[in-house]
């Protein structure tokens, strides 16, 4: 048996499409590009907002898009996914698009960003929140989520270096 | 065909049983007290902790438990369900609990309460936190969890004015 | 700690409303009724068919019922539950019925119905199928879902003799 | 906005390697195989058995594979999977499964393959049974899951027709 050497699996996860800034929209697509630039696959919720607009700059960089969905229904999937999970499950799928990460970028946010990396954090998986984007990411960028663990929330500043820190903390760990 | 005048369904969440304070236990028994006293059914997430303590007050009050745990296995769940309703789902569950109340009293709590009040938000279900409590409670008394939406948490004090509380809120949503 | 003697749970199942023909719907009821009078809990999936008319038969005869819906909004469940478990998941909520049951009878039943025994089955549940009620009751009853394993599926003739054999098979295991 | 021409997506499912005879774990590589060849992305459950057969094939044969696993740990997946999805769910991600097939393949199979081809047939999924592999496969090739549904499960003699005849009705539906 081989051991196949996967590409490391990228989620980036923030604003839905009902308030989704323009700066966050285009912070983004930058993620999907550099996503796609260094290799790795990008995992993402598979509908509007940050989840439409990485998937736009991760397929534009010739990268690869998972897009794991709350419907049953493939077809409510956004333009840019390779390959489509329908869940039928509802919001419940933000475990398991947290617990398929390498590693987490987060873009703004609110309540369902917080259930994500609520799960991941629970897992260990590392968390890169893209600071000036708003919502969650901006809350708890470097702070720390539960104040009896010690891992943190890095923050980071632009889309290649959050990127670069989510590859070397997802080979790191 | 006749409309069963349902109790209403109050969860109680918050630490579980790796870190749960002397204060956050007798705080949790009492609120399970009350609400039997109340005539209202007690939901937990099955396990110990906060969810062992309320069910344990709730037994002793004469009140109705039902857990609902992350395992497949009935056994998993604390001493003092009257039904448990086994999922098999992991953290997954944190939605189960949250969508089948009527209201939610948080005690302390950690990552895995975030998940259930971010879920119970999202449907607008009313949160009641108990406030001295620690942990999640205590950080988000009176705030708001979300910057673009205008519902609160709301803190209370005692036990009974949070059952008192979770009551009214359950009744007028 | 004191362990509670939890009453058996016991799951009804089969044809939903969309095809439940009116013999298997009396068959039903005359279950609930029978769960109640033997101190059981009745679980069903919570909706129309076979579950309300097993739900209806029970609140008559004094028992207690809990309804798991596929919905996330409690408001699905039928009139007779006295506690709604309200998922979100979808008809994932088969293994969430059939993992919480001590025993399950079949009453009729399509597709979901062959998912929630399938689940069971795989658990060790034990099973009766209510004979003369059609769909996968009867072609499944006295027969093995598997031939590799050696469990049965146990058909039964009356309401009264399913309920006396899944009491039974729900203390042997 | 752009649509993109998304691969179809099969799903080999059957045997796990509890249980799977030679001759079914050879039909399985056959399988993957074809399905690289013939540009579809594979699916399954990640796991032993007919998943990993069907995977290994795919991967010989230059295909990509996604596999959906039952834990929270992508580390339980097999080492042919270009990515992978942890759903921490345990097998109610037969579910994810079946939804997110274009179209599925059995090979043998046992109870967990009466799960998701149920879960596929409450959808329309259109299902493909290999003759002469045994279990599910054999029991169902041709005849129907359901007597008051009209589709068929559709019976093959060859990997190769089989995976023709999933991507035909892939289109069709």
């Amino acid at each position: 048996m081989r051991r196949l050497a996967r590409r490391k699996q990228i989620l980036v996860i923030g604003f839905g499409k009902d308030h989704c800034p323009e700066l966050a929209y285009r912070t983004a697509y930058s993620l999907g590009l550099e996503i796609a630039k260094r290799g790795a696959v990008l995992l993402t919720g598979g509908l509007g907002g940050i989840m439409e607009a990485a998937s736009h700059g991760a397929k534009d960089g010739g990268g690869f898009v998972v897009g794991i969905i709350p419907q049953d229904d493939k077809r409510a999937a956004n333009d840019f996914c390779d390959v489509v999970i329908a869940t039928g499950l509802g919001f419940a799928r933000d475990f398991l698009t947290a617990y398929s990460a390498d590693a987490i970028i987060i873009v703004g946010g609110g309540v369902g960003t917080m259930i994500e990396i609520s799960a991941a954090y629970q897992k260990n998986i590392p968390i890169i929140a893209l600071r000036g984007t708003g919502g969650v990411a901006d809350r708890y960028a470097d702070t720390y989520l539960d104040d009896r663990k010690v891992e943190r929330i890095m923050g980071e500043t632009t889309p290649e270096k959050a990127v670069i820190m989510a590859l070397a903390a997802a080979d790191a760990s």
